[in-house]
């Protein structure tokens, strides 16, 4: 598959470059600046396209077969861009794969993006970002996968995870697991239309993939 | 008609319950602070409903034959507001107004909200906001009519207003006309499923409505 990365150089993204790269899908690095291609074919970007997401991004997904959405401001930016990027980015990314025909699609979440009211005060307007964007994209008729991790960490990716069945749990996730569970699931049937939590765990990601 | 005023207690709010409170319809105004129901009696609503738009607000709506949605942080709040309220309040109120065949909505948006793109850095998100809330409303099937002031200012209402028919003519509008123009649209179909920007000008509000 032709994958378009939106987000390429945020840090899930560079893990996923790196992984796609690697593997038999090809990798388009959609990126902000300019500056930051050379890195991109270093680690692993089949091409790389300049793409602005507060401005159009049509062409960034145009003759791709799936789409990550890996972009955002994690909220720790400002709140304006978080409804510039998490919320609006992600809309016209959506539109753009529909316009194109991009049928699979997967979105980086956030753990409560499907409950945003429970979220803090401090956080609570990413979580409504986030979800919005999921509710978007499950209402576009795209082939979608919807991965809310939890707390992101840096730490060394394990290869296994957890997917809770409840939402009592909580917990972290390295960044480098979060990227291996989207390659694991871009052309796995089982999690074509789902949304599920993400964390770390003992279960190895293809598994824990197939039976949630 | 039976409406219901989201944000009566803002500065557009407070002037269209005082303006509906004096003609045929029936006013519901839906405010957030409870303290604030003897000043919305004493300017005339017949109803009076408590209900936060970061919360839940199905009920705030349920049984009226209208919806005014003028709540909203101005652009001046923090940008989690502006998502929180102008944003997300939005869908929700008009997800209820669809669940509750709710059928005419009025939505007091603002100028820029149909071009975002050209908007200042400090205000970009905010017509992003409002714009995202305008889509939504025109793709809910509800009689819509989307009112996009320029600057809003203080002083006592003309009674007259222009319609601008081009993007160059940018302008102030006083709230007691955004508030005279929405009454005066209500029930006056020319204004269903119309959207147009709105500024201070010489001709009579009703005339204005029905030749734009």
């Amino acid at each position: 598959m032709k994958v378009a990365v939106i987000g390429a150089n945020g840090k899930i993204g560079r893990h996923l470059v790196h992984l796609l790269g690697k593997s038999d899908h090809q990798v388009r690095a959609v990126i902000r600046n300019e500056q930051q291609q050379p890195d991109m074919v270093k680690l692993g970007a089949d091409e790389v396209l300049v793409a602005d997401l507060e401005q159009t991004i049509d062409d960034a997904v145009m003759g791709c077969e799936a789409i990550v959405f890996t972009a955002g401001s994690g909220g720790h930016t400002g709140a304006n861009k978080t409804l510039l990027v998490d919320l609006d980015g992600a809309f016209k990314t959506i539109d753009a794969g529909v316009v194109h025909s991009v049928d699979r699609f997967i979105m980086v979440s956030s753990m409560m993006a499907d409950r945003p009211e429970q979220g803090s005060d401090k956080m609570r307007h990413y979580f409504v970002a986030k979800g919005r964007a999921d509710e978007r994209l499950r209402e576009s008729g795209l082939n979608y996968t919807i991965i809310r991790p939890g707390r992101l960490t840096d730490e060394p990716g394990k290869g296994t995870i957890m997917i809770p069945d409840n939402k009592e749990t909580f917990g972290n996730i390295p960044r480098a697991d979060v990227a291996a569970t989207i390659v694991e699931a871009l052309e796995m049937e089982h999690t074509y239309r789902r949304s599920f939590d993400l964390l770390t765990g003992d279960i190895p990601i293809a598994e824990a993939l197939r039976s949630f």
